[in-house]
């Protein structure tokens, strides 16, 4: 059994993360100001003995001692994160920072959740976890894109100076039951307008692509990358070319955003939803997709779960909260 | 006169700051760690009554009435911020969001130095203000680089969601009287290798590219940027298609690793020093040149010293501090 801090355990990774590490038997404490994250999604855990939360804004100073520590806490969606960027920046920058110093003075692992936004609008496809990136300092997504890259640095700087055991995943696109109905993103904006027979938003032509991860999968690859023996990850990633542990976690089929509307659409066949489109909203990526060939090669995972068979639960989930 | 602070004002650039603002007729105040600022930079003002100096590390919070903050404050040459990484990002991060909620508090207006470094190793040559950057977010680099690019964001974001004056300036090499002659860059390096008469190290084959500004020229940007009136200044972004202030500083001509060492041997004829070849460190940028078109469409500026000219004070400086 391990003590286990989960930052941004309330929203939707950490919610699965916190039902993945309580069915392990671990120790499980949620910090969440509960900003984007939800009661609800904890709700199950209350009674668990093992299940503790706390509700604290990631940004200020906080002190325990943990074994592992799994950074979450951050808006992740434009819709959220673009409300009050300068928060946004603070959060990604000041939690990764609370974090490590923490980690720094108790000894515990630390694995980072970054995203492949920090690829910005790639001109490498599919990026591996070598492609620098091409994001705009300036731009109106830059408050989560560069507090993600920093963070990034900060996880690498602490490693490389003072010895932090810190673990970088790259999330793709990720999709399932306890996404926020209202955050947004493609998946939840589609079948939330398909539920509520409206007309599916495509933005653009429809034709920019994305991968599509259930999150099960996602959690597999955290709890595979945070498990690993320090030692022999090391090794493994310094076979492969890369002085850091960091992995892309996504699902590497690639859909259209218009097919995605029309799986949806398949998958609720009483919606009377259909297809509009409006034009791109600025510095909005083309395209995108994971090399997972990093993941697969130092922990053997991949994603499972096909698109068409996750988009089932999710919508369930959706439904019931219309 | 005008109360002004300058983080980082010990410097070499800011020391150039302080002199030209107290020849004006301002009330200056220097805050400074002195990790690479040296008092003897400021020594010149310890008896203008117009002149304080304030020991004060700019990642703590600081309090003051200005009317004016340029904030310079980061390590800037690798050598010294490559020494303690988590330090620089946080001193480029929390600095920067310092500096910004004083300002926002007191209504002051900011003037915050970036950097070239924020289009890393550039695919786009030379580079406009437009250009997003080709940056390793987990690079032994990122530390500067990110910390740079994240304290761009906080700047933007501040100004964006609280109305904060602040403008960007990207600075390009500069070089001139007060540099750290043991600041590991190249004309400072080569300048104390032919007066030591030791061989002149270069890495790569000298091919590589830089611009190299004379330090009165950046910072006479320094004073048309932050001078300008705000509206005035808001309405030439606008026409020029920005919706941020941000202009390049920097001397566009462009000059081989190899001439700069050829003229530098030219002005120091006594020296017997040599030319040596070292292999590449990682990840330095081959090609580096501002695209200065906005700096001059917006201010008038730009760049009048040439390189041969500049050099005889800088490497008078060096001569008297061997």
């Amino acid at each position: 059994m391990k003590k286990i801090l989960i930052t941004g355990g309330a929203g939707f990774l950490g919610s699965h993360l916190t039902r993945r590490l309580l069915d392990f038997g671990h120790e499980v404490t949620v910090m969440d100001n509960l900003f984007t994250g939800n009661k609800s999604n904890i709700y199950d855990f209350q009674d668990n003995p093992r299940f503790t939360f706390l509700l604290q804004d990631v940004t200020q100073p906080f002190w325990g001692q943990f074994d592992d520590i799994y950074n979450l806490a951050c808006p992740a969606s434009p819709i959220h994160y673009q409300r009050n960027p300068v928060e946004t920046i603070k959060t990604s920058f000041l939690g990764m920072m609370n974090v490590l110093e923490l980690a720094l003075k108790t000894k515990a692992r630390v694995l980072h959740t970054s995203t492949s936004e920090i690829y910005g609008d790639p001109m490498v496809h599919p990026q591996p976890e070598t492609y620098w990136g091409n994001v705009n300092t300036i731009g109106i997504r830059s408050c989560y894109d560069e507090g993600k890259r920093a963070a990034e640095s900060l996880c690498v700087d602490y490693r490389r100076e003072y010895g932090v055991d810190a673990r970088l995943v790259r999330i793709f696109n990720t999709y399932g039951p306890n996404m926020h109905p209202q955050d947004g993103r493609v998946i939840s904006n589609f079948i939330m307008q398909a539920l509520r027979n409206e007309d599916i938003t495509l933005y653009g032509d429809g034709e920019q692509t994305r991968s599509f991860q259930y999150v099960d999968d996602l959690i597999d690859a955290f709890v595979a990358l945070m498990d690993k023996d320090r030692t022999e990850l090391e090794a493994a990633c310094g076979k492969a070319g890369f002085d850091i542990p960091v992995i892309n976690a996504g699902n590497p089929g690639e859909f259209t955003i218009k097919e995605l509307a029309e799986t949806i659409l398949e998958l609720i066949p009483e919606s009377t939803g259909k297809l509009v489109y409006h034009p791109l909203p600025k510095d909005d990526p083309q395209r995108r997709k994971p090399d997972i060939t990093l993941a697969k090669t130092l922990l053997g995972w991949e994603p499972k779960v096909p698109l068409k068979e996750g988009l089932v639960p999710a919508i369930e989930y959706f439904r019931t909260h219309l």
